[in-house]
């Protein structure tokens, strides 16, 4: 998989001298993603490069880099580990404690009436603690980003990540929660053990099938949401996209054939929205037979990837396997959208030169749109669950929040997060 | 139980209007424990009261004070809830996420890099996230304060308060952990499950004996630092002011007969680390059997309050029940600490009055005092677990920054928990 490498470079201030060097980097088929100075001092310039690298990527560029005559290769930049200095969240106190008065009011003994208060009314402790803007970031780190099994606390940084955006975005405290356990059922009496602490539970990076089976139990026995981001995040967000890539081509999903590839969190969870959605017929393929079981127990059909190829106007696939959509599958006038990252299924420009209609990537269908506003509408409105009408509402949002040339929004926007929270409490107020 | 009533009360600009509002008080035998005026405007003021009421105390005070000629009840403050609102404590991002170059670099793709990193090498999760600064502060709302078993929701402000103060005083990131479930097994699995999110475990307001065995259990299983604040904490503290008290009076712990009053968690942790202070001699005293049984496992001894009373040099109570020790009971020379909060078992002016040598409560000896330090210490030195001899150090370093007239230093100054903070990590570090 592509993971981004940061070189540090210095070059000599020429015309040129910076053509060169990209050059280079051109030569060696690589993209670079980012580039910036980052200072300049006695006629020379030190930049910082950010490439796509992928693991197998010969490292010789750097030497050949440092071979051109007005460059110098200085290393490599620790960009990404220093904005991770330390860890990315952190709890603080809402109230500066200056004072004995001040601790006497939120300590004891004043903190007595309070713990009173809510003991008598259980509905205070919405008023009067954090609970309610609080949502636990659940892993076991089964399936941390595209990295797999890697472990719960080698996801940390993705957890905090999350929390992060939660804060930023929406206002509201995630707190990341590792769990050792692979077994579905210790997971859920764990997270049912200690849900009092949050006002709501977000599922992250559970490998499937497990985490189908932890959702389901934890949404019977919790009255507060919960939601697997894996397969309803991304689903929201993948099918905003798609309505707005329908819109494109001048086509409608309902009575189109639209066909899922690769059926685990992310894929079920689309088909699941898509049925949600209308009466579309749904195709989907995956190499294990019960992911395709489910897909057939949601209204699916499951048929070989050629055959899903053939009959489909819309594709989505969400497999995490580089190029396996074959340029000669592709129809005239499909749409494809080839979300796996960090390397899509078949690369858009291949798809539309085959005569896709459309096609488009997952570099910015990302989860990161769904769930800010998706929680902060839910805790918001006092949701006890999260329901196939809030995703459906989140993603039409979505939709008609993207520019005419986008086909989702853009996700540092924090109103975009706020109108998907005010769409999904709204239809949670309006259905009570 | 005492909680504090705040009361907002108009006055006229006159000479004396405050004097009649205060004798009013004074006459109903009501303390008065702060006193601000809130604003002041056309010949009057507004004055916020706090006064140590009890339960029963006569709210007939209101009327008396509304009759005066120059004031006005008109009503009570806000002022302990309006300071809850929202919640003490929030988490928030480190980092601005005010580009997508940052949010690549924090979320996806750039985040793969560390979690590679630390998958490689767990231990630099240390440096880039926020485990190793993280205390989850644990209850399961069985003993509340002085308040009981209200629950853990109920409980919730005394664990953002503990979050709040960690924050404020050690830097320190706290996470509250409300627990569902009364049985040790499973309160011990569930904290076991989720003890990798963090630094170290603070266990919290869990009612005597389950407090013994879960933390006795949690010590056996994890590898972090585990802290049953009311034993410990209280011990350390209570430790530091006996320690200024024998000062005081001239005499020194080993030797001396000293005698616990209360043999509950903070009791047992009181006589747990006094027998590791020195060679005492302890005499304990308490109504449940079970309760006696664990200080003879101690070392300590078994006998009615009386005998108690009779022999003791020194007398800790931590007993909660107001005004226990009988006046005749106290002997010339004897040191009284009666620390239950808010009523101790004997007024100090009442036991100065019958001899004792020096008589102290538990206002100021507050275990605010002593986990701040404690766990930003443990943290900084990768303590595995708390040991006695770190609650020694914490105990004599709180001991002698305490101003020259009082038993223990002031809890709002930082300086106090970074002294204690580093005598504790001194100490892991050169222990090993």
């Amino acid at each position: 998989m592509k993971i981004p490498e940061i070189l540090v470079i210095e070059s000599v201030q020429k015309a040129g001298s910076l053509v060169s060097i990209l050059q280079v980097i051109a030569d060696d088929g690589l993209v670079v993603e980012h580039l910036q100075s980052l200072r300049r001092e006695q006629g020379k310039t030190v930049w910082e490069i950010t490439l796509e690298m992928d693991e197998e990527t010969d490292r010789s560029l750097f030497q050949k880099i440092d071979a051109l005559p007005n460059a110098r290769f200085l290393g490599k930049s620790d960009r990404v580990f220093d904005r991770h200095l330390g860890g990315k969240i952190e709890t603080r106190s809402r109230v500066r404690i200056s004072s004995l008065q001040i601790l006497r009011d939120i300590y004891t003994p004043g903190v007595a009436r309070v713990c009173l208060a809510i003991q008598d009314d259980p509905e205070k402790a919405r008023l009067y603690t954090n609970i309610h803007k609080t949502v636990a970031v659940v892993t076991n780190g089964t399936a941390i980003l595209g990295l797999g099994d890697i472990g719960p606390v080698a996801g940390m940084p993705v957890m905090e990540g999350k929390a992060a955006l939660f804060a930023e975005l929406a206002g509201l405290s995630a707190v990341p929660i590792l769990l050792d356990s692979k077994d579905p059922q210790k997971i859920v009496d764990t997270i049912e053990a200690i849900a009092q602490s949050f006002g709501a539970i977000q599922l992250e990076d559970i490998k499937a099938p497990e985490c189908f089976e932890i959702e389901q139990q934890l949404k019977k026995r919790l009255d507060i949401p919960v939601l697997h981001d894996d397969q309803h995040g991304t689903a929201v967000v993948a099918l905003a996209a798609l309505i707005n890539a329908a819109k494109r081509v001048g086509k409608t999903l309902p009575g189109a054939v639209i066909g899922q590839i690769g059926l685990g969190a992310a894929g079920i969870g689309i088909v699941s929205l898509l049925k949600a959605q209308g009466s579309c017929e749904v195709l989907g393929t995956d190499l294990k037979a019960d992911a395709r079981q489910r897909l057939e127990k949601l209204g699916g059909k499951a048929v070989a990837i050629e055959e899903l190829m053939a009959r489909a106007d819309f594709v989505i696939a969400t497999s995490g396997v580089k190029n396996l959509i074959k340029p000669e599958w592709v129809r005239d006038g499909q749409v494809i959208l080839a979300l796996s990252n960090p390397d899509p299924e078949i690369e858009p420009t291949i798809a539309l030169e085959q005569g896709a209609a459309f096609a488009a990537d997952g570099k910015g269908i990302n989860n990161v749109l769904g769930f800010p506003g998706l929680f902060k509408g839910a805790l918001a409105a006092r949701a006890r669950s999260f329901t196939r009408e809030m995703l459906l509402v989140a993603a039409h949002t979505l939709a008609e929040l993207a520019g005419p040339d986008d086909l989702v929004p853009d996700a540092l926007d924090i109103d975009v997060h706020d109108k998907v929270a005010e769409a999904v409490a709204e239809l949670v107020r309006g259905s009570r």
